[in-house]
């Protein structure tokens, strides 16, 4: 496996565009449009919330009754959540323009918006910009970044990744790109992922990749929280590497697994690492758990707690408050038996270890929280399972950027 | 039922103390004793946490086994938490100096720590405080008012309040003092709540209330969603107001439990009001719930919004997010059947309805989203179940207090 520049457009036979509706932003790109003109099989994971954007619903529609998916659209600034009869409405719109102004069927358009809840969509200009970026769409580097821009709302930077690799002799591509931070907790901005690829890989096997791989990637990262109305991760497969089609889990499949589980880890390690105001991207490695699920519990709870996160923010190694959220996770235990490390790039050293402190430099330990990225690893000692989330740290920046998010 | 002035102190043969022992603090009191002559019954909740401070296991153990209590002894500073054999070592030796000093058994001493967790107590310190104490004790207002004082870490104001009732004729008094931020989710300086009362009433049926009442206040309260490893709730009953044993769940223990709860809930409110950094109490009401154990999750669930408490802060009526929040719960609900109110003291307004935002105006929303309590009211409409979660917006001040607190 390869690793490439690019995103959406990585794929052979996909091009992107996006452009400035004036949705809510001023002065900046506020749509994308992702669009395959081969029919692409479409898997896709949506949000848990009970209250789902009206963009959610359409997917969900479109990705279990539709036989293919050609067109995605969409727009930062307003979520379309909370939207009532209104904002079903304005899918619908939306994508009738699309299926106009790229001669394709309404049922293989999907939708999807992140921004402010409970605002109603101005209708008008989203179809005007629909049909921009028809005539703007593009197979280039460029476009596909522009609309890895085009999604952002506060996101300090785009994310997308691209991988190559061979199945059956074939070279295939996948690509993909995100924005927000978070999946089963993501900032109220959203948690939007859109992944390309031409392989050729059946529907079931495509959704059974895409939901296994979401469980160890975008679902083990935690901003604060929340989770989104709008959360979505689409994939869509248009078949042009001209592989053999994947219809069983063999060698070809775990390949494409394989390269659909880097892609997706890329992105969720960088929408972590881009949460609201952070400074520096947590990772937490649970070894030696009970359980993968005992060992994912044991590490969301520690990605989750605002305490550990503000500690990292000011680079102390308060490490009391780790063991205090592996204590309240649910997860049974023996303190006792818990060894905590503190790793950054010039090793590691050990905080904690029978039942006490240990004897470690508060030097060192500031040294590595004061890192880029810092990693917490709890050895459990009690079995061999073990799982690994990632976050943020919580700073001023985060308070100030949802205190005055809507306004 | 009478509202007092006073805390610890307001009932009938118990006295306090307060001093300076130097467990962490400089220049201030950071030690306090609650003690009665009289033995008492005592009744206890303590944290639900895996890790359990030293304190926490030494008062389970004497609220299960002694036959009775007759002194508190609390430190601010150090939690006494993840110390290991050291931690409770330090719990015999507090015990112990106590037991001395007042001429006790050691068994009827019980003891308390809040304060940064790991680091090892200085029991000399510990010790030579205890005998201060001792030495100081006094059945005063100002006593009961210095302890309340001296248990407070970064609280910003002492919390205690006193009823009176009449029980078969006989005035009974009890009061309490509380520091910190929660219980099932509170501030990592714990949440630490000690009540005495002069009522004579029976061990189980002491414990009975306690475990009840506890329940519906400082349970419904949550500051940052951290579940400390110290947090105790300590009642204590010597019966010197001399009306007849309460043994059995009748018109005397109603009368009891009343003003227990109505203790807990003005002590859990200011708790959440002091919440760290906070500058609102928020109040969220649910009604018309299917049952009450939802109408408790959906109402915590909002209280421990990051992004709604951050909305408060910024005085936004950004009500998405309270709907989201009650989406993410877990608790099954149709969206398009809830209403959404402010409330404050000019009144309510209707935020959300039918699916989507009422025409409210955005001005009167601010207004009421300004002042010092906020009350979120959603309704329902699913059956007849209500519950109310008491909670505080998220500041930078939050973030300071929590990136700097060890240091």
């Amino acid at each position: 496996m390869k690793w490439l520049e690019g995103g959406v457009t990585a794929a052979k036979g996909f091009e992107a565009a996006a452009c400035a509706a004036g949705i809510k932003y001023q002065g900046r790109t506020d749509m994308a449009l992702v669009y395959s003109a081969q029919p692409c099989r479409v898997a896709g994971t949506f949000t848990s919330n009970v209250v789902k954007a009206a963009p959610v619903l359409w997917d969900q529609d479109v990705v279990k009754n539709s036989p293919y998916a050609q067109a995605v659209v969409v727009n930062s600034g307003i979520a379309n959540a909370c939207t009532g009869r209104q904002g079903m409405d304005c899918c619908q719109a939306e994508a009738a323009a699309a299926a106009q102004a790229l001669g394709v069927p309404a049922s293989s358009v999907l939708v999807a918006s992140t921004g402010v809840i409970g605002m109603q969509m101005p209708i008008d200009k989203a179809v005007a910009g629909i049909r921009a970026l028809a005539g703007d769409k593009a197979a280039s580097q460029e476009a596909g970044l522009a609309a890895a821009r085009a999604i952002m709302t506060t996101d300090t930077v785009p994310k997308q990744i691209a991988v190559q690799f061979e199945v059956g002799g074939k070279t295939v591509t996948l690509g993909g790109m995100c924005k927000g931070s978070g999946m089963i907790h993501p900032n109220m901005c959203t948690m939007l992922g859109f992944v390309t690829t031409d392989a050729n890989i059946s529907k079931e096997l495509l959704q059974k990749a895409v939901r296994e791989s979401v469980e160890d990637t975008f679902n083990m990262i935690s901003v604060d929280g929340d989770t989104s109305t709008n959360d979505t991760l689409l994939v869509l497969a248009n078949g042009l590497a001209g592989n053999e089609e994947i219809i069983e889990e063999g060698e070809a499949y775990q390949t494409f697994y394989e390269a659909l589980l880097a892609v997706n880890t890329y992105l969720a390690r960088k929408m972590a690492g881009d949460g609201e105001g952070a400074t520096a991207l947590i990772e937490v490695k649970v070894e030696g758990a009970a359980t993968v699920r005992e060992a994912k519990i044991l590490a969301k709870s520690v990605i989750c707690s605002s305490l550990t996160k503000a500690a990292v923010f000011g680079h102390d190694a308060n490490f009391g408050r780790i063991l205090c959220a592996l204590g309240y996770s649910g997860v049974q235990f023996d303190p006792e038996k818990v060894d905590l490390y503190f790793q950054g790039t010039k090793g590691r050293i050990h905080i904690f270890g029978d039942g006490a402190a240990c004897d470690y430099s508060e030097e060192e330990a500031t040294e590595i929280l004061s890192e880029p990225e810092v990693t917490i690893l709890v050895e459990m000692h009690m079995g061999e399972a073990c799982a690994t989330a990632w976050g943020c740290d919580l700073s001023y920046e985060y308070v100030k950027i949802n205190a005055d998010y809507r306004s």
